[in-house]
């Protein structure tokens, strides 16, 4: 019997196998016949030199392509006749006392409801079986990090004629634009970490520690929504830490205490069948919000509405984190945090001092998900705008974050000018001090998804919507 | 100020610098003047070629002489003076938005307690300042993964005189021997996973899947014990998988649902500021043993039982090993589900298919510590007890887990002997199939304690107790 999809048992989402399928059929649309796609998976990664292994996550492209747990694979797709091939290592029989029954080819083929399975040692005679005309491995750069994506190496390769060239672009435009089926996944761990936030705001008070907050979430996504992991390390921040962009690394382990007044930064995302959500919350520890506190807050919010108001299909990403920048910067001036002309505080980088970060990402497979400069679309920009993650144009089925943010870091550099700053106390420095609300920087992942039908079109559709819970001010009372 | 102590705020382990300065000081002792030890830290690992890492977790050598968090540095002991220096990377300032305020040497100097702190840009030149005579480099064979420690390689090493073979038995020696301050942190970490051992058999129940039960396990150690991390991947089988003796990784996910009728196989352990628990815990599901699975809860817990009355300083495993075997044989036997007598049963090689693994393992910065074949020590033996992690005598200051099991696999190779087996039903197949319970295995750690003062004299100390209230069969009821 063949297994129709994948899950984490009752209560968590079925997954089912045809959404890869249907991405290898997407994949091998866009290329021609003769071309044999060869893909290969990840490796265990061993803890330094010790038996103990990090648990083991697939590289996303081979996901997208098959979705297969097991390290060590390769997988072929033979465009000609859309047929997939799934290469498994060929583990010892002592295997089986430690890790489990060893599962026959055939078993693979159930499992993933993958064509062909094969050993990985078959891998070179399959492949030559197909006569191909030439293989396509993956290369090309990661623009998030400027690492490169790894590309297939077997032995007896260099006996066909491998291009390394055509795929990239190819999978990568794929990845960027989901399928029905891919976003009801990210709809199902959109949902499941906003409501481990709601329990995390529902947890948080002073006199905890920040990662007891941490653990909460992580608690939630795997014993709730069946997520066994994160798809980031969980930022943390209460107080000062919120400024701090990727908080929460292993020097600053979300271990400050959190105190009255603080305000929490909480950004974090499960991770379910390999798809990523993405979500920050900003939040008052105490559950009342300051006055200072709640105009930034509600500038950042500004912010967020303006994107999702005028986000559509054809719209620039730069132009939405402009419209952001004004947005936040015209309700600080509302509230008499700044001063002068907006657009004259954008010309001199004051949008870049309080949210040095673009205003958000594509979202997938990837928490920074690929795609964001392929060879067709726009370039890099110049000056500050070359800090965003894309410059592309909004395009049905996209999904991307809003995360605009408004961060008082006490850095000289990031320091707002004074022509523009008015001289409260607790305003005319750079940074907030002492146990004022840092920074705030509002969720929300959205999906692009103009084709779902719905009674009152709406552009965009809010993937997670902790936000609205946390505008009932009383919540944590 | 100096700092004293790390800890991961109220109700955690103050972990004393001083337990590093200790290990340094010991390690000058055993080494010559004119000789300076280098080693290198562990470096961040991408999630493939995207921008998220994996959080960062310091190499155990590297934490023994100094507990340094941070990924990219290297560390330094000047035999003669007995110095130590730190070298961290030189960060480039957008580091700071990043990932926070970027520390001084001299704050490093505090945080850590090292006499000397450089930028990593720096070695050469202060090695070279130290005029010594020898560089000691750390390259050795892990004998559990059969991996070799990474060596400290700079640019510039090369003009030094650098041996890399006396190092590597001195320290791992050094790390079999745990003190006080180890121990202390040691009977922490085993307390902390104790505790979430319990918490975990309160919430198990038939209907749940099993990784709900690795999440309360993984919320307990963080969020109570300040755990950020488990010392290997939770075994938390359930049924027939409890018989898989690493399952639980990505392949074989701790998601199956625990059915009425099921033992639970739990191994699962906390780790504290690098140091490692390992405890497993069997339980039946519905909080009520068969009379079968009690036979064997109760065969595995003899086992446990006559090593922790024998062990003392100067017993060898390996016969400790044999100890809990023929406790465990005799018990079955007693129980009419073995006939024959042990010895043969031994000398037939059933003891290894009823625990195709050791008795246990060194314990300590690594979940299978250090050690176990140190060129000074017992060779691997020959046959069955080469699979023994190690072949050595007991020593004061040892930590090692007393872990016997009773397994009955479903594979040929493993099935008992007809000689051997009574003919109920239930037990004429070399594996218990259906409901029943399918296999136990007790903990523990024990720290080998010989010299703790305490009123009665105990040659060992059983520092994870959570089987004693597992023998109030109703505590799940």
């Amino acid at each position: 019997m063949m297994i129709e999809a994948w899950s984490m048992g009752p209560g968590t989402l079925e997954v089912p196998l045809s959404l890869f399928a249907k991405n290898r059929e997407r994949l091998a649309e866009k290329l021609q016949n003769g071309q044999v796609v060869v893909l290969q998976g990840g490796d265990d990664i061993s803890h330094y030199d010790t038996d103990i292994q990090y648990v083991f996550r697939q590289e996303a492209y081979f996901t997208w392509v098959c979705a297969v747990r097991e390290p060590g694979c390769y997988f072929a797709l033979d465009v000609k006749t859309k047929k997939a091939y799934l290469f498994v290592p060929r583990l010892p029989e002592e295997y089986e006392v430690w890790m489990g029954k060893l599962l026959t080819c055939s078993e693979f083929k159930k499992i993933y409801g993958i064509e062909e399975v094969h050993y990985v040692d078959e891998l070179q005679a399959v492949l030559k079986s197909l006569n191909p005309d030439t293989l396509l491995t993956l290369r090309g750069p990661n623009t998030d990090s400027g690492l490169t994506a790894k590309e297939a190496v077997f032995e007896g390769i260099d006996e066909f004629k491998v291009d390394n060239e055509i795929l990239f672009p190819v999978i990568a435009e794929l990845r960027v634009v989901k399928t029905p089926q891919e976003i009801e996944v990210m709809r199902y761990v959109c949902k499941v970490s906003s409501d481990a936030h709601k329990q995390v705001m529902l947890y948080a008070r002073p006199g905890l520690m920040e990662y007891q907050c941490e653990s909460v979430f992580l608690d939630h996504c795997y014993r709730v929504g069946g997520c066994r992991h994160v798809s980031y390390t969980c930022i943390c921040g209460s107080g000062n830490n919120g400024a701090t962009l990727h908080y929460g690394h292993a020097a600053a382990p979300n271990a400050k205490m959190i105190h009255d007044g603080d305000m929490c930064l909480f950004d974090m995302g499960g991770n379910y069948a390999g798809y990523a959500a993405d979500i920050t919350c900003s939040f008052p520890a105490n559950g009342k919000f300051t006055d200072d506190q709640k105009l930034i807050y509600e500038a950042v919010l500004a912010a967020r509405d303006a994107v999702v108001r005028e986000a559509k299909p054809g719209v620039l990403w730069s132009d939405m984190h402009l419209t952001a920048n004004r947005a936040m910067l015209e309700h600080l001036k509302k509230g008499n945090l700044l001063k002068g002309d907006v657009e004259m505080m954008i010309k001199n980088g004051v949008n870049g001092i309080l949210q040095p970060h673009g205003l958000g990402h594509l979202l997938g497979l990837d928490v920074h998900d690929v795609g964001g400069y392929l060879p067709h679309c726009p370039p890099r920009l110049a000056g500050p705008l070359g800090r965003l993650r894309t410059a592309r144009g909004l395009q049905a089925g996209m999904i991307l974050t809003i995360e605009p943010g408004c961060y008082f870091i006490n850095r000289p550099k990031l320091a707002v000018p004074s022509y523009c700053r008015l001289s409260n106390s607790l305003r005319t420095n750079g940074a907030f001090t002492g146990a004022g609300g840092q920074h705030l920087r509002t969720p929300t992942s959205i999906g692009h998804l103009s084709y779902v039908p719905r009674p009152f079109p709406r552009r965009v559709e809010l993937l997670s919507l902790t936000l609205v819970s946390l505008r009932i001010s009383s919540f944590l009372i």
